[in-house]
């Protein structure tokens, strides 16, 4: 075994490893109380791991179904176990022959400083070429998830107005900034001025939506004088059924979330304007990145081309502090988050 | 101008020609107030047209959406116009090349006796064939909804799990018979137990549920123990919400009507299962037959040999008499037929 210089002299497996575990299911908003913040030793990597030093942790939308305990596309984490999370980190130990120390790699390393990995869904990344943080970004599950689902999905073509709710998260500023690349017309729905200036000004969107002080709908109407070609909806809700009622002939609808839905206690209005789909030949599809896993090389190859180009830019929305997750989780769904919203893990 | 056995000695024009105009739009269910039972003289055809005797008239649930102010697929009927409606003929007098005295025909003719047309959108059909009121159900509109909802928008394979409401109407019982003959497993949601043993018994589906006196979504999991893959949706609402909980991966849903909406008066929830189609990778289109009217001659081809092998059973739901049309047309909006609904004009 390797071992880089161990954070005590007594070796990792002596390092205390703070941890956020499910506690209960959250009925409604997520709170504190639906975790534990607990400590257990590091441990050390058996033969065929290697032990991971967690730096930067994703805050996904999609931590919120997760802790459900409804059948989904994936199991729900279980009371008691580590919160399911993605992360960034160094190799600190290793006894798997693949990753050697001071290597960095991302995977689904759970809300906590230190992971043990079998290298099951690790990929290498290079700090040369990016900083971390926007391996959860552009580079990561959010820039995968735009990329496929606009292009893949959505099928937008040059010319198509596309339309993006959540457009200064993570996804949805990637969609836009990758719609205009294409050449597309890009209008995105965002909430507060200052999240509509700055995808308009600094990411070059043709237009912003305040979903916060505008009528949607009428503002659809100004900005898609001549429907909308694509959606790609990361909200739900009232906003989805506004944009419904704009569709042009054969637009697609990609649903790629509903944030606005998330936390709901009862079920959830569907989107009433779905009729739209009839009258315009139109469709709406679900999809998951995962199932594009052995396409990802060939998006990040491209993604990786227009940041190094200037035509796309990465943002992520740093918040220190392993011990704040529960609070900063909640940004996401109050969406006070603009860019990716990821957790720094203290001084790593 | 050729003319046939006039109806009297003065000719055509001089015949009364019973119409239903459309009085005031209907707010929620359709009532015999809203239209007018008016008389007119018949009228002589203009050079290039031809006089048509309107035999069968079809009567269809979008129907119930031209009636309304909305702007939709395509113009709502005005106040004072005769009630469009599908119909089949004879051409009674001609001044046009293309039709004779004596030719069968089908075209928009609307809820009247007579109709002056000038061939825009009008076929022969051959009473040879098929009988007349079949070009109104599986040789006609609802067969080609059926056919191309499918097959192309379903895209239904041998071996999917095909769920189809609507199951008894004109189109559903289309949708059934075909996913049959192309290998698929079939269930049918219809409302009584009448429809669903003539589907089951007489069409060869698979299963029928009977939504009013069944649960739906637990009849679902009974009959379609691995999902469904093809959703043929003709009734919106609760059915649709419940199907969409039994989506397998990659399902189709093709979006065909909303009839148990059509007269509601206030704004109808929307399917609140849709992040269904998320999970399950799955996707919900709209299509409007028209669409596929370059194709309508590869579909009649096919549907026609079917009927001839006996594979495919046609069927219709014949009531006689133009003056009954309001009230015949609410039977469609409480599923009252089984088969394609037609009006027999008296006595033709």
């Amino acid at each position: 075994m390797t071992t880089a210089a161990p954070p005590d002299s007594t070796g990792t497996h002596q390092q205390t490893n703070h941890q956020f575990r499910l506690a209960s299911r959250p009925v409604g908003m997520v709170t504190r109380e639906n975790f534990d913040y607990t400590e257990k030793p590091v441990g050390e990597p058996a033969d065929g791991e290697f032990l991971v030093r967690v730096r930067y942790i994703s805050l996904d939308p999609a931590m919120r179904g997760w802790l459900n305990e409804a059948r989904s596309y994936i199991p729900p984490v279980g009371i008691g176990e580590v919160m399911r999370a993605g992360g960034v980190g160094i190799v600190v130990a290793s006894n798997h022959p693949g990753y050697a120390v001071g290597d960095h790699v991302s995977g689904t390393f759970g809300v906590q400083e230190y992971a043990i990995s079998d290298g099951q869904g690790v990929t290498a990344v290079d700090p040369e070429l990016a900083p971390l943080p926007t391996y959860l970004g552009v580079l990561g599950m959010p820039g995968m998830t735009a990329y496929f689902g606009l292009l893949d999905v959505g099928e937008a073509q040059a010319g198509d107005t596309v339309v993006v709710s959540g457009a200064a998260g993570a996804v949805g500023m990637t969609v836009g900034q990758i719609a205009k690349i294409k050449g597309c017309r890009v209008v995105g729905i965002a909430g507060g001025s200052e999240k509509c200036e700055y995808i308009v000004n600094e990411l070059g969107f043709d237009a912003a939506i305040d979903y916060k002080s505008e009528d949607v709908k009428k503002a659809l109407r100004t900005h898609c004088p001549d429907g909308v070609n694509v959606y790609f909806d990361n909200v739900g809700g009232e906003i989805l059924d506004a944009v419904l009622t704009r569709l042009s002939r054969g637009a697609r609808v990609a649903i790629c979330g509903a944030i606005s839905q998330y936390n709901a206690t009862s079920a959830s209005p569907g989107p009433s304007n779905y009729m739209s789909l009839l009258v315009n030949r139109a469709s709406m599809t679900g999809f998951l990145v995962f199932d594009y896993a052995p396409r990802y090389a060939e998006a990040i190859k491209e993604i990786a081309g227009w940041l190094a180009s200037g035509q796309l830019q990465a943002r992520e929305d740093v918040v220190a502090g392993l011990d704040t997750f529960p609070d900063t989780l909640l940004r996401l769904f109050r969406g006070d988050n603009t860019g990716k919203l990821v957790l720094q893990v203290a001084d790593a």
